[in-house]
């Protein structure tokens, strides 16, 4: 049995607000995010998680700190990040954001709007320049080549394990899921449940964890 | 005992894609449109739903007509709306869209993005040209001006009554209301649920619709 760990998962979307109204998201449900602690307090671990605004629920015993935007997420992931032995980044963080934020809801008998986007913090990165003996799993969305960018992002975020999927599985029940490790692993894991890939991933993570020493 | 109406509901926001996974959009739960919706069949009327994406699921007996974009409510409100008596618009419609989709999701290392942003189908506009004898009920939602603002909205979109509220009242349980109308009445309703906001809006359209003679 391993013992108990502290992990931090960043789950749900993000918002980016663009008047006091309108904002640039994404589909993100947070079931995925959700499943992962599930599984996570399922296995006795200790579960402290950073939630974007989603319907979905926490559940019993499990203390979420909300945040809205990419900033906000940022922010708390980085006051929390020193207390926890593994990081599971299920988030679905905006990657842009307005540049100006205009305090009154614009018309649409303005005409058109030219909306500027700026990159948003890149979370795994700072982290991972942090990370010192962190077991550090995240997500990879793509559109193309999805093994590839995902390959590219598990090096330059220095993660252990990546899941690689396309956006269909955004919000839905099932999904076709490939897990690449650090070690340089690839397993093809097929079409799974957000439950069932919460454990695959679970497994991973604990077995990286159990080859590190942790100081508490 | 006034006579069944068919009573046609827009519900919820609308989603703008960007690119395959991001959006622009509101937080808008569709819990007023819902609640105008459960009102309506309580008073025997029968309803016709159009609904943007929420996770709310209408009432048993309620079909719905999902859409996602402002084009697709557009679209689906035109072709509709000759078959309702009454118009309740209770949907955030998006006002803006981008100009261009990108079919391949933009990555974050890509710099900045600017953004064109054009106005969509102003659908209360287009429905207020086709409005013969129906009653057209609708929400202003306004964080400058309230009440100038949706007496302006009532009279460019030819309503017969318009609630007026604040951001404050997005995906909130409760919210301070005015109701406005065609006749220059003004009432100012107080703090009420949306259940009891839906019901006050029910009245006046009933009202309303009363004086009305609807050939079928």
């Amino acid at each position: 049995m391993i013992q108990p760990l502290r992990v931090l998962v960043l789950c749900g979307p993000t918002r980016e607000y663009l008047d006091p109204v309108r904002y640039i998201s994404n589909a993100s449900s947070g079931k995925q995010g959700m499943a992962v602690v599930r599984e996570t307090v399922r296995r006795g671990h200790r579960v402290d998680l950073i939630l974007g605004p989603v319907d979905e629920r926490p559940p019993l015993g499990v203390s979420a700190h909300r945040v809205t935007s990419a900033r906000e997420m940022y922010d708390t992931a980085k006051s929390r990040h020193p207390f926890c032995d593994v990081l599971i980044a299920a988030a679905a963080v905006s990657d842009f954001r307005p540049r100006e934020y205009s305090v009154v809801k614009r018309k649409r008998d303005g005409g058109p709007w030219r909306l500027d986007l700026e990159p948003t913090e890149d979370i795994l990165q700072a982290l991972g320049r942090e990370k010192g003996l962190r077991v550090h799993a995240g997500f990879a969305l793509e559109t193309e080549d999805p093994l590839q960018n995902a390959l590219r992002k598990l090096l330059t975020k220095k993660l252990d394990w990546i899941v690689a999927n396309g956006p269909e599985a955004i919000g839905a029940e099932m999904g076709e899921y490939h897990l690449l490790g650090a070690d340089s692993s690839h397993a093809y894991l097929g079409k799974l449940s957000k439950t069932e890939l919460a454990a695959k991933l679970l497994d991973a993570v604990e077995r990286t964890a159990a080859t590190r020493c942790y100081r508490r």
